[in-house]
């Protein structure tokens, strides 16, 4: 079945990777979406994977690989192997969709805890390292059937998380590799604002690198913590309604996952945020993505034709 | 004298237009941005114009128009008749540059004290609304000699403040009008993100659109209050030779604007404000700011040529 839907475990942080599969389960979904420290905690990617396939369920994706811009050859390396590390946990634990936010300034790095030249705050030269970084790393990820899938955040965070900041530009640094092997997520929080978003996702889909589709909302005033800002579908600014029509006339028929970092719901129970997440999702999504040929007298312009 | 410093008055927002004005003049500089609401508390437009003119001083801009994204037919026609007062009281205070935040959706106007269908949240919509009010106002602002200055505002404003979140969509917005009447502006903590920013200044310089040159930094951590989050220049994480030679390279040779809204900047005393935004423009703007053909040899990517 198609439009499943995924609980991507940074909406539930308080969770081990079995409490988060059992939730998942019990709430009667058959998808999930494993950060990369709760395999870890669990004991490793094969522990993971048997948590995952016993309950039933499948991982839609694994978050996450990048960081990919720092501009010292230590670090640079350091990257390198974290990410080869995650290419392997991905497959070991079943899924071929590997989330990469790229990294941001060395100017910034200090403020997650990195190191990186406090004066460096050239983007155009931390892109470059992106694109250099996703070309080093498309041949093991090939090696290991796995795709890395290049994440737009939204502009708020270019300085200290991802200088790529639009799906267009992500579809660029893919542009030279083969599209099994690197593709693009749509995260409607990080580019619901973006001009070019309907083109972009309809040239995402004909290249046949749209990976993945997560929903969560952008609400305001925008969180003292700006990384908690999102918000459950329906309670901030974003038009599901659009972006799911654009997002299907692109032919993606995937899971659709949830990613929600916010405080209130992140530490509500588990089964709460879970029968929200359904009813929203069967509201404000789902009726929205039908194939374009099935859809195609209501929708208003089909990107699929642009 | 080309690439004057000038203060828009958001950078002191406790001042009067008399004290920024004797403020600015103090400092040794001759340009002044002012806001619309320091123009009502001094009397009007006109007695403004005496202000600014009585100690020498030029303006650069006048902040601010916009906000033409209402659906309802009311609030549409209170945006235009505040448009019509903003075009005569630039004119009025002798600067062609009218600024034009356009205005966010719908469902966040209630956000900024106004009223707004909660469930509307178009993007595209709220887009057309923002291209049509301007296609309304461009006869009047040529009959008064104005140009209406686009201003792409940072997609983390998109929602309450401006639906138009970068350069290229404003220069598509502009380019049905005359290059005289419709213009854009490029902030540089507004736009710095964009990976299509060297390529769109450079075709604001050809299209004749490039009607001021803002300055400010990009702070991390954001603010509690995300308006707050521009910095002084050196204080973020924004690349100022950089843009500052894109913008020199597409011809621009007009005042640079300093517009910071940070609650220790604008706390302080203005004296001190200005003597820092003098040195960090000589130190980090200034510079950068020669034409392409003066500095053909040292620019690394000449934008005016792409």
């Amino acid at each position: 079945m198609s439009f499943d839907l995924s609980l991507n475990t940074g909406t539930t942080p308080k969770l081990s990777l079995q409490e988060a599969v059992d939730a998942v389960a019990a709430a009667g979904l058959r998808h999930i979406g494993p950060w990369r420290h709760l395999l870890e905690q669990a004991g490793g990617a094969e522990k993971a994977a048997q948590i995952i396939s016993g309950a039933g369920l499948t991982a839609t994706t694994l978050c996450r690989g990048g960081f990919l811009t720092p501009a010292d050859a230590e670090g640079r390396s350091a990257a390198l192997e974290s990410n080869r590390a995650a290419i392997r946990e991905a497959a070991t634990i079943g899924t071929r969709e590997l989330i990469m936010v790229v990294g941001g300034l060395p100017s910034a790095a200090h403020l997650l805890g990195g190191t990186g030249d406090r004066a460096d705050r050239s983007v155009v030269d931390a892109r470059a390292r992106v694109a250099d970084g996703i070309a080093e790393l498309v041949p093991y990820a090939a090696e290991h059937d796995v795709r890395l899938v290049l994440e737009p955040l939204h502009p708020m965070y270019a300085a200290d998380r991802a200088v790529l900041s639009t799906l267009g530009e992500a579809l660029e640094i893919a542009a030279p590799h083969p599209a099994e092997t690197v593709g693009v997520v749509v995260d409607t929080f990080h580019v619901w604002w973006d001009p070019q978003l309907q083109q972009q996702i309809a040239r995402a889909g004909r290249e046949g690198r749209l990976a993945s589709y997560q929903v969560c909302d952008f609400n305001l005033p925008i969180a003292d913590d700006a990384l908690k800002s999102r918000g459950m579908m329906g309670d901030g600014h974003v038009d599901f309604p659009t972006i799911s029509r654009w997002v299907a006339d692109a032919g993606y028929t995937g899971p659709v996952e949830v990613e929600i970092f916010n405080r209130e719901i992140n530490d509500q129970d588990a089964a709460v945020t879970l029968e929200t997440m359904k009813e929203r999702y069967a509201e404000l999504v789902k009726p929205f993505l039908r194939a374009a040929s099935a859809d195609a007298s209501s929708a208003p312009t089909s990107s699929a034709t642009v």
